[in-house]
């Protein structure tokens, strides 16, 4: 049976901006190289970043009815993650709902399915994170499920759940992890700095890495082109 | 026998107009949920969005000889839709055809195959609908039909049917409904306009179209948080 | 074993640059029509355009150790071609690699496989064709094989092969032909300027190319509309 | 409005039959190689043989309910022919109502979506070509159309045309040209019988349909191997 | 960091044969329509059927060494599901690791890869599910995580879960639901029966389940052939 | 130009057929793991097993003329390996030729493309490998190579390379190595067949590969479910 979940925890929104900031590369590998969702989860706009608390919504194949249920669960800094049953390319999503959604601070959509108004949308700068871009609409008979666990692009996602998202994809970051993920992909970032001026001045990856014991011991030989068949 | 229909019908063109301002998703809707295209036909640059009296052209894989014989009984306001035979992901029309055909009054292409030259058009400003990007070029050995009946990504498409493209991809309207379809498309987004400002405004699509109670019939429960397992 | 190869030869680089500026779809047609990679192949940003000699590198699956080995073997002029022993679309290369190989003079990366800080990227201004776009890290376990031939999106790729790429595509001119190509390239396009204002102006392909004689021995038919059933 | 056609036209048996014996390849042929359903329509056991009138069915996504409507109007000798509204795997089909199909004289089912309990239906010997395997229930709340004119995995089907299907995939006979093609698949094949038993003896297509001339001018060369690069 | 996870719970085995029994189509109806795993997670031979309490592992892409470490994990009525951390088709499972799983009680493999020595698993009668056949060998580099909850072809499984299999596909039933669900399924088969024996004899399911009323309010009409269109 | 490369080396037929005997998966092992095609390319029936030398057939899409003119180049011990220039599904090989390319002494068919005939093929007993089934027809109109070094599937094959196929999929062994990877495949057999009685009896691959101490080094560690959050 259907159900909407009320109350569901939410994760602090100094930790969520904090992860936007890092990026969904970062993130990913701030917390063990888990948590992507599928690569053709793609944005309708580029550039676009954004994260936010998972308000997670479980619909029926070529049914959006549910949506219309959870724009009521949204709250401020949430990030609407939708996925079908069963794989459905249809246009759930469009201009009316991304100005529902928007009006109660919703700040963008990640869904394993299709959207339209892609053209309205891009100009609101509504962000939205989609399978597919489909003007197929959708019927309103069968509800699903508000802030439950789903499982969206290969992704496991619970209700306020943290969802990075930008250029390269989207990440979900639990929320228990979410405080100590933004501080190791600080760290991250610091790191990365140092490296970009070291690679910028022309030092190679292999020295600063130190990688050439190892590639040796793993077999990498050295020969000439005038040695090779 | 490969054969071109001349002295097709084609739709009034302030009717084909119309229904280009009222864009894909909503005449889509207007007419019933039908007459869409694959969702894998895309536009080659984004915004596009036009409408055209359907010019059909089937092409055997490999090669667009076809395309030159049809490039004859362009009409102004025509909009060349192209299928091959059997799957084919070769660059079937690139910027010389693109020319010629624009020359000759031709609004856009639609394609259930490759197109090049994409920086060109797009330079050019000419639309096309495609699904695939390819430079593999294409004999000239095997003529098909000009101006019969098609299936085009799924879709059947009759010359003089009305074709409208925009970012969501491509709706065909039959010849015959195009008035109907236009009126209902204009009553659609007058009725549109009224609930985006109500929905702006934070109101409740549930609320709106009045959902609550099917909902509680289909079973939809609402439970706390804390009361899940 | 994984091997590197030195001193591999490489094309001149004022071949290549006329390369680039023929573009791929003319380059290809001047070759004969082969040395396309597969069309999913696709830059990250466009408009992009850019040759370059091949500098070929053989990855694991979901390990981009190689390329950093690779870095060291860039001359100016390069582009890095990728491909895994086995289909990946994990984000082999990244912002920090990019900037490393543009430290060394390479123009631009090809790659069977996955990319990630694509908004980056984009912003440096550095070319990337790709086959996806993921955040998804990457091991540094397994070496492969630097300037051996490989096959890349089914194109077959010898280091020193001049590689073009641009909004349609890639493709790759074996070096020893490449002077030759590029001379057919231009006659091509000295050739298309002229077809070009003679379709600008109205003439019809059917009859600048000749065409309708042998399109009625192939069986041809014109008929009206009225008399078909 | 969902609208169910009664009294539609069907082809005579025996043409069905004959066509059926033809098999897929030679018919698709005998009529001028149009017809084909996409191929990835599959038989979910081989071998399989089968042709029958269509009966179409038109479905939306996730929801079988039009298909239990279409069984009231089966006539021996039908075979169900379902395209769902937009791309759907989900099992539509399942060993219940197949008996039900059988029980009404229903040959086979050709369906651009899933099915389901494949174990039971093979073991029933009832034929089925799909899109997807799939054990996803479906849904009985959206209505479609049933003998109404379709497109089925890129192929226009009407009431009553002729589907012919076996292990090579499925192909559609309009039911006006029925007869004529049935003659020229017939004539087909005592072609063929002739040819087969020349190339048995090993001559050489090349000979046999004189093709030696027409690939010389088309430029084909002969070379030996110790002459190339 | 790597983990193996012992101890973990299982489900009673007698549950899992009963599950086994009624099949994945009614098991995933008898518990609401969840738990499915994509459509392309394919059976090696046809038929097969079997459940067994899910065995989890998490392999790195193009290595398998984190199996070698689940064997040692298997007991008697389990089910390896492994899934990689990124798209993988490479071959992770051979005859050699179906020996050893067998030796140890193992059942089946679900996998959402690739496996290879399928003529041989085949012939040992050793059941596997997966995504792809490949002969491409796998490194023993990056171990994973075993036992743990992981998300396997789009569904969540947890260790002991209950995974089905059969012929047509896989579905993932939580352990804490496996007798409730097993009961349901029961009833739904005895409820089949009786079904099938009305069918069978030409009743409609259009009167056996009341359909005609709800369908008429749904818009529903018949019209005859001589007056359409 | 198309060309046709007469009297091109060949593999000894012995090490053909012991590679054969090898099978796909321990000879691509064998000789590094390399030489795989595609895995979507997947034998017409199971088992099939068969190895020859290269006959390789470049053809336009669409179009099979260019395999006609290979039959004659046949010789007793050969693999028809064909490669259409851009991808195609059409069915370029039926019975016809299936039975032509017999009579002349060739062993199967490896094809980047569809066939057709499929279940006269399968009673034939004559093998083969394809991307796709089809009963799409093709024309002759444009002939391409014959002997020629091709790309087919991703892989490089040459004439007289070797190539290996079975239920696993298709390897191509360079004929220089041919001999060499023959006994690299034997040695690796041997080995197996040790290996294969260890873990039958129970033995694991944990202990009989001595991975324990590298995969501590790893980081992997063993933790009781009670343990875990």
């Amino acid at each position: 049976m259907p159900v909407v979940v009320r109350n569901t925890p939410r994760t602090d929104l100094e930790v969520v901006d904090g992860l936007a900031e890092a990026g969904v590369a970062t993130v990913h590998e701030a917390q063990g190289r888990t948590g992507l969702l599928r690569a053709d989860i793609r944005p309708i706009f580029r550039p676009s970043r954004v994260a936010g608390n998972a308000l997670t919504c479980e619909v029926a194949p070529g049914d959006n009815w549910t949506i219309h249920v959870a724009v009521e669960q949204v709250q401020p800094g949430d990030v609407l993650v939708v996925t079908p049953t069963s794989p459905c390319d249809d246009g759930y999503v469009g201009e009316l709902l991304a100005t529902s959604l928007r009006a109660h601070g919703c700040r963008a959509v990640v869904i394993d399915a299709g959207v339209r108004d892609v053209a309205d949308m891009t100009q609101m700068g509504f962000p939205v994170w989609s399978k597919a871009i489909s003007a197929k609409g959708t019927v309103k008979e069968t509800p699903g499920n508000v802030q439950t666990p789903i499982v969206c692009a290969g992704a496991y996602v619970r209700p306020g759940d943290v969802v990075v998202a930008d250029d390269d994809g989207v990440v979900v970051v639990p929320r228990e992890q979410a405080p100590a993920v933004l501080e190791a992909a600080r760290k991250r970032e610091a790191n990365e700095a140092a490296k970009r001026s070291q690679l910028t001045s022309g030092e190679l990856g292999l020295d600063i890495y130190d990688m050439r014991g190892r590639l040796a011991g793993k077999g990498l030989r050295y020969v000439d082109y005038l040695d090779t068949p």
